[in-house]
């Protein structure tokens, strides 16, 4: 068996760059509940001194917070990112957005009745795990990024908390509950992400509420859309970019070869690093 | 739980085209051994009528059967390169190349003492699985393709059976058994790939070694070669196409950002059926 | 100067594959007039028995015949996506929408008082370039495809003669009136391809209006439609993809980073023959 | 007229970003002789405050200071670049490598028998544009880049002048005299690049040559090769990132689809800007 070790290591190239994923846990008092999060931490990261930028990488519904590591391969994907110079070496946040222990329906990044989760986030998470990891913690150094639900997420908190992050990177994301209407019989249910949540956030309904001086504010922000031609959810996302640039924001969006799914995500996540790289410190 | 099946299926696209990956296995009586495989079905293949092309798909050192599809995620690469119309619909057969069962260190694509792979290949699988699976089974629709070992497998099929494959598309491929020279002592193993039958089957000796009626059989192959830049397989996979170019085979060659892993041959399998489908019937 | 000549042949490497690019015209009894075209014949055009399948390339407004070949560099391109085999050998015809020797302001591919540009084109144009130039002539070997004003016209030509064609590229197209709206003070202009002409043809009310036999027929060609992120076109672009989606045609979409410039067609070119190519023959 | 550039200016987005291209001279000593240069200088040029990193963007052999816009359409693509933030904005110099006014036959980077070209760029060219286009003038403000002829040019730039640029990106680089070597009948031609010139500047053997802290200088230098897979050019350029490789110089390497020409060159470009850009104050 050694020596089966010992060939793939000849075999496989030395990385000049690999990063890890450790996972970790915060007991969180607004929750009630302890909530799981993965972090990559890139090659080196002891020996780095000064503190590092920190991405925010959400997962979709009905996954979880080792769905990136292990469905998305992120790993690869970020090693090789920034082992070729296209980011900046980065820690990467991946946490949880429900709590199947306590409830296996809560879900999503917004406050829910007896879910504050967007409380959570900013008020524990945020803080404890940024000091945790050494990241810089500040507007210039943080980005946020996710797809599906995650993409809807990562699109509200950056609406309504312009002044935490450079940089947004919604993926297929899930913008209204228009989108996610539901069921033959127009049933609605009560414990999901769509629903009162969602649409109570909808995406599109905030840019079409900004005022003058909010708008000013997601100026500070840069957006990055990516969704797939054989999405639907592509419908509301080209609607929030053309909001965007109506109201002069710097946005870019893109329209791929795809649909809803990880082969899609894991080449969007190719654009959304470098992105968040390049406006850091901006 | 139905609701959020239910959800699921609203938020991800109704997929135009989706496959799906049955499980099979063959009792060889050349390797005295039942090998596993995996087969790709194109959507409504129980509908098609006509014979469909088939595509060898391989895994390197060991991996087993279940790699390109547990974790090159192949069923979703497939199914958007079929959907969008960049390949026909075909039959893709993701062989076994070892046998845990009986020795876990018996590998490779190679006939080896004890373990003649390379008769079982063409003699049993192939026949039998092209007539199980409705495939064409002649040269004209049929193609080879793989990684590392897989993609030295292919490669070294293709120049030792060039009537059987219209096309041979080599990832990051394991040419020759000096790229895996073994040990800080240089002590030689005598379990693997590496070792005899690789260097008895070397792409590149091979090549300095066809006479004119071997390479004109090798014209009417259409080969491609993609390697990443930290892949120090690269050089023996430059070499080769080196000697493709001076004996005017159809080859193509890359580079792409990146080195040996999953990532990279993800992005080769995208370019590699198009590749394949593009070639048939020619 | 005859080394200079020498030096280069040596630098740049014997392509495998090189068409060439000649200019000719016709006289037309439908337009009074002698419409200028240029056509792109492949590499050993002439020692080719077989006839050959045809590809319209339609310029954009205020451009003429010669944009592609000059602004687009397009032998270039087709040459090396023919050389690796993305395509098939094509003829490509790029004929001149205007007329600047009559009156500099006629323009656009469809019909407008006294200048029938689309009868032209069908009936005196295609019959008499494609035997000229020994073409297939029929829906199964023939696509067309154009930028802006002739994006626009690919599509209208598609959706008027859907038993001409068997794929339509559409690159930043211009698809009807409204998004080419005219001037500060609202005056209307009499004189172009925006006004009467496109409105009367909007891409965008066909779908709107098309019965259910005409949408049997539109499901018979294959559609591409590609626009930049910042190019305001790209709305119109996505409503039409769209109704296509709805009317369950079969369509592909994108938005890459751009605008409505040369940058972006040559990128467009390189993905509209492959797609031009793989569905002759189905 | 007027309504044709009113309807033109609407089709056209409004560009968020728009540089333009300055053509200048300069009166050389060293060369005796005034060597013309266009300047790219970004959108806003004149309101930009801080000084502006540098980018020299070399010509190929037998083409003048006006390829890279004319003929690479540099300023589209440039544009676009900055436009989307892939970027920071940049001054672009790209001078003449010859002088025809003088004699047709002087060309190339580097030194020669009453050609003193490399002086002139560095005691002459450089010193001047930079301070009369305000840039930051420092290694960590400048990169240099070119294609073929332009590609060796700056790879020996900056394997002689590593303290003056921090990132070099070479277009299917011309490195040495034996890529070239001349004639059916192994006759030499005396004038060009090619030849004693090349030869002594030979970038494979400087690699060789170089002893330990010349390679620590190399060090400081990043380094991307690339060049087509259809291109002979690319023999030697690889050879040289294997060297660059063994000698753990920070490099990456891509083969893409293509040949010798400005299909390739523009898409070289794509990558070679975003590079340079994010390699500045390293």
């Amino acid at each position: 068996m050694k020596r089966i070790i010992l060939l793939i290591s000849i075999l496989c190239t030395t990385a000049a760059w690999a990063g890890r994923i450790v996972t970790d846990s915060i007991q969180s008092s607004v929750l009630s509940a302890t909530v799981k999060y993965n972090v990559y931490l890139p090659s080196n990261y002891e020996r780095i001194q000064e503190p590092l930028p920190v991405v925010y990488l959400l997962h979709g519904l009905t996954d979880t917070y080792t769905a990136w590591a292990e469905k998305g391969g992120m790993k690869d994907i970020v090693d090789e990112i920034i082992g070729c110079g296209e980011s900046r070496p980065v820690v990467i946040i991946m946490p949880n957005a429900g709590n199947p222990d306590v409830n296996n329906v809560w879900n999503g990044y917004f406050n829910m009745p007896g879910w504050a989760y967007e409380d959570f986030f900013f008020q524990e998470l945020m803080p404890t795990a940024e000091q945790k990891y050494r990241c810089a913690a500040d507007k210039q150094h943080r980005a946020v990024m996710g797809l599906s639900m995650g993409g809807g997420g990562s699109v509200s908190y950056c609406q309504r908390h312009p002044d935490k992050f450079s940089s947004c990177f919604a993926m297929s994301p899930w913008l209204n509950s228009e989108s996610g209407r539901v069921g033959p019989n127009g049933e609605k249910t009560k414990m999901f992400y769509t629903m009162e949540a969602v649409k109570e956030h909808s995406a599109l309904a905030f840019m079409d509420n900004a005022d003058e001086a909010t708008q000013e504010q997601l100026r500070t922000v840069k957006w990055f859309i990516d969704s797939g031609d054989d999405d639907m959810l592509t419908n509301d996302a080209f609607e929030l970019y053309k909001k965007m640039r109506i109201t002069r924001l710097q946005a870019e969006f893109r329209v791929r070869n795809g649909s809803h799914n990880w082969e899609y995500w894991r080449a969007s996540l190719r654009q959304a690093l470098p992105f968040a790289s390049r406006n850091f410190d901006k």
